[in-house]
């Protein structure tokens, strides 16, 4: 070990094991997560070749390969519950996308959910059986957030009691789904339902794509990769054009709307069913960017340890560069975010498993609020994750940049959440709508519970400009409960500031165009919103901790939060009243402070996240912290190094020189 | 053509051709850039495969051969002129890195800088003529930035006349310097000079690498590829690991230091000599700035004018996206910024070219402020370019994550210049280190000239809270210059802090200590200072403008580029009391109104970049905007389709079936 992270892992003050255990939800958990990785690591059948040395033609075999073998590992080793599935695969393809995340996560779902019991007999357990494999087919070429805009159709056939399947426009051809490509022989179609003249809106449909037995395009059937992207790379993200297919009236997903032979068309009883998904999904996102940010500080700051760099103090030995306040300044904002995010997917997790036993039930009223919190959640915490990776990635100098260190691909293979699932703008502005829907009603007099609560008290307050110069406010900013107060006030006042906006513009334009000539005021309210609840968890969490030790360096992470937060938007808080220029001036001196008091914990609090050095993948972010010996070996072992020579010499160089 | 980027065409209220003739620096510059373009562009020769569908290999090869064309053509046209050059270059490795950049951008220069009249006649003319191929091995494995840090030695033998040449460690591995890996057969190598007991310091050393027949490394050179990185796929950036390899005294480069044959140094004339390269190559950096984000600007501003996506309102048409003030906002902001970094760049080019006559005559009165002027604009316009890029990638939807959209390339081989020729916080408090000089000077009546002259005055200003709510300031926020006036304020009130706050822990700490821990506020100093030169050029530049459509059009951008940077800063204006609540508010409102004057001139803004389609080389960027088409017939030509099916289907996939 590297006598300078062991120094590190020496002074810090809190036991890093029982920090570990509170992450996973209790040490039963830790133990289980551990063993279910063990299976992976001791399986010589999942050893691999290092993608990063591979063609993208190999790196897909190699990923079709091995979630093949997972697939019969999970039935071997009887791991049945999605949880422990998601951890197992998480290893086996160490946080890589893989060709059947869709065949897994989409399509076997949409099925449970959607599926008459007829078409469950049908279907459902060739596809567990991966005789039937599956993607999700929803975003085409021209359309994705916006649902309505898609424009394949499936027309029904009486006569035939088929459905007639199309791509009508270039714009309409399905594209992105992943598995699309090359692995599905079938596809849930999502596409408009013509039928007795009438369109009813997007509903899904079971299409084959391949044959079963030569796996060839059926007729009518155009399908392909879309090409190469930036990270996703073992995906074969496809591109389906359908041209007059033809399908059994059966194969439309009927558990809720149906077609009858006769073409009439009946209603789902709720509109509100295939909110539930979305939410769920949505909060899974959240948990991606907790994740994706804790490796990303784990590679960092493990590397800003060993890493001797420049001088503090001339003639002396060069200093660890986690030492430099501006490294410090970097890094444990972000480190603080990785433990907010987690704290926030864990509370979202708990509350839509709480509310979706009311849902089954038939109570959908705390979906509303769920589902505005889970749209602004996913971008805010996405947002912050993809320039944070970067910024951690940028921290480690030239070596960021090498796939040795790991980063680039959890940049890339992050990235998309920013888009997929609901582009972050729109789902700003899809919170923003519910926010200023719940500050009319508590202007109309109405009483709001849960989490915009705070929208009732709007009245109270005034987004007329303060004084800001002297004096204070009364706010103690060392304290989280006074701190989540203003964060609180904020919000409230940049969501009535908006609406209030909004209000004058309709005088002499139209609910839409006031709408859009606002959007800039409602996205920074839905910010702010978002802000509030990401500091309000973060607090709760902490005061539920038990441990000292562990309950002090948690404090002072939720307070650098907190007050980091507050100077990058210092801005909102002078503008509004909330706190007085010498306050901020505190801030930032207490913001060093915090720095300072959380550098012995730091390699600590990355130990805590308990990334497997296989998982990390990452020369820098290694455990043992033995980085240059194994960046060297790892160089050594890039295809251009297997010969000595690249043939481009004796093809172009050399004769070059008779030219010249 | 694509008619909604047409009818944008026809609304540009300004002649393009105009714009793009002031941006080449005249009519007679826009034609001969063309002229050299289409040597390109109509010659065979230069057809290539897509890169993004081959393995590195593959690339490096193709760039390998086009790069020794080139080299054979630019002797044919009689091409020599630099810019010429860079020109033909750019277009024949459209904007990519390519394995000889550094044998005719760093090794050709230094011969020509640092070699003797005698070396000049040994290596000149074969690097010249491809016979030698160099690069410049500076950065090693544990040092980049920190020159001082480096561990290479080259220790003098006056027994044989010679240079021992070795690598004592494992992080002085020579690592990262372009064409190093497979391409180069000599490197100028940058190592600690030992001669007589003394260290010297860095000296620069030629040293052959590879056999001239054989192209096989010579004993006691252990060289490579350092494998795949985040961009520069094209480029062998290589190891170098130095074991006992001896070469003659007379190829250390001797031009100013020297060490005799019995071993005697003799110290160069002025240490200041090599800080002209530098800050050449930095300046160029705030070029590639510029570019990039134009290129980003380009593709993204002309890809909203034909996407159509959702309703502004119900029932109506989908409008353009660029209609959105939310794509506005994210886009106009950037769109400025490319604007003001061209003009720095044009600046910085210019003052450098004035300056250098200055320095050959041995005055280097105006070098240290140019120094440290290309520090912190190096620093200050990669960070906002690499994150722009990604703002431009994410406002394409999904497709700015596939490589058709060009904009995963743009920001891989632009985010290293955040690092390389120095990494940024260490340039932001190289920056710093000169504006505190130059603060104490003026605090001790020095009378500074130059740009940071606005020192002078800080003893008349106080950062003392201002009372910030009402009234107003007598800043005229639709007035340019009065705008540069509050920018250069706030600059010397952060200079003042960061200043004051090191003279008081001066009290109990050391020096260096005391910069450490004022690390954070020296790096938002130097940031203010930067900005301030920014917007201070741009106001200027503006003002320059003859064309009176031209000028109306830059100067609403140069505005915005002011008030959306205020916004992002609010807190510093309201702090020190250089702007009031109702001003904030007023510039909220004041940047709508921009974004909505300058739309319909969006599209012709980024045409006047005037970007070849094969330079851009993006689907979503078309000049015509006939984007799905050629998205459709791109993806068909990936790879992973030049099969129905993949062969992982008929190893893995069926033999599966038999098992579950």
């Amino acid at each position: 070990m590297n006598p300078d992270i062991l120094k590190e892992r020496q002074n810090a003050t809190f036991d890093v094991e029982k920090l570990t255990n509170m992450l996973d939800g209790g040490p039963e958990k830790t133990k289980r997560r551990r063993e279910i990785e063990s299976m992976v690591l001791n399986d010589p059948d999942f050893k691999e070749e290092d993608p990063n040395f591979l063609s993208r033609s190999e790196r897909y075999d190699q990923a079709v390969r091995k979630s093949a073998l997972m697939i019969l590992k999970l039935r071997e080793y009887g791991i049945a519950d999605p949880e422990e599935i998601y951890c197992y695969k998480n290893l086996v393809h160490p946080d890589r996308p893989e060709p059947l995340d869709l065949h897994l996560g989409m399509f076997l779902p949409t099925l449970l959910n959607q599926a008459t019991p007829e078409q469950m007999d049908r279907f459902f357990m060739p596809a567990w059986n991966l005789e039937i494999i599956g993607t999700y087919a929803q975003t085409e070429m021209g359309h994705g957030t916006h649902l309505r805009g898609l424009e394949t159709t499936a027309t029904y056939d009486p006569a035939t009691q088929e459905f007639v399947l199309n791509s009508p426009t270039i714009s309409s051809i399905k594209w992105w789904p992943g598995g699309l490509g090359k692995t599905s022989n079938h596809a849930v179609v999502l596409a408009q339902l013509h039928t007795q003249g009438n369109n009813h809106g997007l509903h899904a449909f079971l299409v084959q794509i391949r044959d079963m037995k030569t796996h060839l395009p059926l007729p009518g059937i155009v399908v392909g990769d879309i090409g190469p992207k930036f990270g996703f790379v073992e995906v074969d993200n496809g591109f389906l054009k359908l041209e007059n297919v033809r399908i059994p009236r059966d194969n439309m997903l009927m558990k809720y709307a149906k077609v009858e032979p006769d073409g009439t068309y009946l209603k789902p009883p709720s509109a509100k069913l295939t909110y539930g998904t979305m939410v769920f999904v949505r909060s899974m996102i959240v948990g991606e960017s907790a994740r994706a940010l804790s490796k990303a500080c784990t590679i960092v700051i493990r590397y800003s340890a060993v890493r001797h760099q420049s001088e503090i103090r001339a003639g002396e030995p060069e200093p660890q560069i986690l030492d430099y306040q501006t490294q410090q300044y970097k890094l444990f904002p972000l480190l603080a975010t990785a433990y907010a995010f987690h704290f926030v997917s864990q509370y979202m997790k708990e509350t839509y498993h709480r509310i979706s036993g009311d849902i089954s039930g038939g109570d959908f009223s705390e979906l509303p609020e769920l589902h505005a919190l889970a749209a602004g959640l996913k971008a805010f915490t996405t947002w912050v994750t993809n320039a944070g990776i970067e910024v951690c990635r940028m921290s480690c100098g030239g070596h960021g940049y090498s796939h040795s260190s790991a980063l680039p691909n959890i940049y890339v293979d992050f990235t998309p959440a920013c888009t997929y699932e609901g582009e972050n703008t729109v789902m700003m502005l899809q919170t923003a709508r519910y926010l200023v829907k719940c500050y009319r009603q508590a202007k109309a007099g109405q009483r709001l519970s849960g989490i915009v609560s705070y929208l009732n008290e709007a009245d109270h307050q005034s987004v007329r400009p303060q004084p800001v110069a002297a004096g204070t406010t009364g706010v103690d900013i060392n304290d989280l409960a006074s701190l989540v107060e203003i964060y609180k006030r904020r919000a409230a006042i940049l969501i009535e500031l908006a609406a209030k906006s909004i209000q004058q513009e309709l005088q002499h334009k139209s609910q839409e165009e006031a709408w859009n000539a606002n959007a800039i005021d409602l996205v920074r309210a839905s910010d702010a919103h978002c802000h509030y609840v990401v500091v309000k968890i973060f607090t709760e969490k902490v005061g539920q901790i038990e441990n000292a030790e562990i309950h002090s360096v948690l404090s002072d992470l939720g307070l650098l939060y907190a007050l980091h937060g507050i100077t990058n938007n210092s801005g909102d808080f002078l503008q509004a009243g909330l706190l007085r220029v010498p306050q901020v001036l505190q801030i930032s001196g207490r913001i060093k402070q915090l720095l300072s008091q959380l550098r012995p914990n730091a390699v600590a609090l990355v130990d805590s996240f308990d990334f497997n050095d296989r998982k990390l993948n990452s020369v820098l972010g290694r455990y043992d912290g033995n980085v240059y010996e194994h960046m060297f070996e790892w160089a050594r072992r890039s295809p251009l190094n297997n010969t000595e020579v690249h043939e481009s010499f004796h093809k172009y160089l050399k004769p070059l020189r008779s030219k010249l």
